[in-house]
């Protein structure tokens, strides 16, 4: 990506890496940048490559893990690796937010709650000549979408899922590495925070007025589709989620997408989270999907990702796809179930499938790419 | 509705009287207010009854059309009625809103400027004891939906539209009346800022941050839904829109209604504003609704409200519902027409309609409350 927060980083991630600190992770896995460390007082000492169990396809960078900015030696941006439910600001992690901004470091945050509005850190931020990124406030000046997204040279493919953390961020990245290595100029087109993170730049579409969200999609892609053979754009929550289907139906609009890739988690029966809300059966997704987006571009579900990590002897805790997608050892059983999985859900879907993350999203590039 | 933003009001529409003034016709026709004046300098000396024509249901209030502030004796809130492109505000309306606040009136504003932060506004308010009400500012304390919107006790029906300007508002408005008619408690939700200065209060959705459009909706039915035997909810948008679909889609599912009533404009074939995109053919909007909605909640299309207005000798101007709902003349070929299309209407959704303003939203409440 062309914008980028910085070269050099630290990742805050106090009492919850790495289980609960899901953009601290998405960024050591996909990020592009150096981490200099991660800032956890309850790890400090250990190392990533301790507490982060390798992934197959997604390995993490190492990094030490340290209790605070102080110990930090040098780096030129502070990223908030965490999202906590609410989006509020933890004061107990102000005193490295502020030793940060006075050491001139650029501050990234994903917050509900924005930095740049915090009087102290605008005070320093101005003085030191920081920068602040709150990646979540959305641009001043979005529009509706005028629903010319499909204008743009590049073929565009949006990850779509059964439900919120099937997968779709990594699945998508995964798409964007599978294709480089075949040398194809892939972009990547986030839409939520850590994506943007790692992308240095993007809009949280589930911020943006809702008028609004298909505009921001299309936005996206006509400042970077003629510049790219494919773009990637990262899809966000499911069509049948009870709370978060307007930000999905408006980026599957907006996109105006020639194909769509489904994400789902292996063996998932109802929303996360809605346990009241019995996920329909994936093989009604296709339709879903095709029927809501066919009304205003022709497109087709062309592929399938799987997230099998619950197949692991151990089930991952929470529902982090990040983390969730991390095998916890290397495991022939588990590797076999996934492989009968997918290829079950293949035949649900009608489409090839694979676990991007345990197998190889190259499985399924010829069929995003026809 | 509980909350009201005045009892005796003027309604500013200056230069756009009635064809460009939805808002203030809306009012006219709808609000429960006491209009002392309409504000046009351009009409001044008529009255609102020489230039908005009489409408069969949906008769509007008389009042004289006055060129100031200063003209209207006496009133205790000053409306903006009218919504330009864009949601600006035209610094010729400046010297009435300030008027209005010096002589102590609250005023109500639906523009995407907000008049509260407008310095000399503000002060004025501040001085004078008014209030202004920004009705598209969204409250600051929303949250995602709990998917529960389902357990209120009243019946919940959403009109549904194949477009934007299909009718819904009206529609909506229209049924309200017709049950209390018959003595049914029936509420009105409004979604959109005309409908919310009718009610005198409500949420715009369109201006919700588009996670929380589903929980803003949610919201409003559980404060209102045990007082009522029915609630009518003003849908937005549609589910085949280019740009709008995030709206439509989150109203759907957090409104999670028992039936829905789907709005067409007889004879529309494309997207209004978007007319390189198709309307797909209307019987096809009862499954587009019901499988969409059906992934969150059993519903159904129970009834069709057809807008034919356009089947009068002159097609009315413009896109807006309040103005192109007016016949223009008793026609009585017209009205022969217009039955033979809501019949036509009606066997291709495969439920009763009526088109409400012309004839009567009586002839399908049986359908939409059963």
């Amino acid at each position: 990506m062309s914008a980028r927060f910085g070269e050099r980083i630290a990742l805050l991630a106090h009492e919850k890496f790495p289980e609960r600190a899901k953009t601290a992770v998405g960024v050591l896995r996909y990020g592009d940048y150096d981490v200099a460390a991660v800032l956890d007082r309850e790890r400090a000492g250990t190392r990533v490559a301790d507490v982060l169990p390798a992934a197959r396809r997604a390995d993490a960078q190492d990094a030490p893990v340290v209790a605070s900015v102080a110990d930090v030696e040098d780096a030129d941006a502070l990223f908030v690796g965490v999202s906590p439910i609410g989006g509020g600001f933890d004061e107990s992690w102000r005193p490295d937010v502020r030793a940060a901004l006075e050491r001139g470091w650029d501050v990234v945050s994903g917050l509900h709650y924005f930095l740049a509005e915090d009087e102290e850190f605008a005070r320093l931020a101005d003085e030191r000549g920081a920068e602040i990124h709150d990646v979540r406030r959305p641009p001043g000046d979005l529009t509706v979408s005028r629903g010319v997204a499909d204008e743009v040279d590049a073929d565009v493919v949006l990850t779509v899922g059964t439900d919120c953390s099937a997968g779709k961020m990594t699945t998508t990245l995964e798409l964007v590495r599978a294709a480089r290595d075949r040398g194809i100029d892939a972009g990547f087109v986030p839409t939520g925070q850590t994506g943007i993170m790692i992308a240095g730049g993007g809009i949280a579409v589930d911020r943006v007025p809702a008028d609004f969200v298909a505009g921001a999609v299309e936005r996206m892609l006509l400042d970077r589709g003629d510049e790219r053979e494919v773009l990637f754009v990262e899809g966000q929550g499911s069509v049948v989620h009870p709370a978060y289907s307007a930000v999905t139906c408006g980026i599957v609009h907006g996109a105006m997408p020639d194909g769509m890739v489904l994400c789902h988690r292996a063996g998932q029966t109802a929303i996360h989270g809605y346990e009241s809300f019995d996920l329909p059966p994936v093989g009604t997704f296709v339709d879903r999907y095709e029927a809501f987006a066919g009304a205003v571009s022709e497109t087709e579900v062309v592929a399938g990702s799987l997230n099998t990590s619950d197949l692991d002897g151990a089930a991952a805790p929470g529902g982090g796809t990040d983390d969730a997608a991390t095998p916890g050892r290397e495991d022939e059983d588990a590797d076999a179930r996934a492989r009968a999985a997918v290829e079950e859900y293949a035949a649900d879907i009608g489409a090839p499938a694979t676990d991007p993350v345990r197998f190889d999203a190259g499985e399924i590039l010829e069929a995003v790419l026809r």
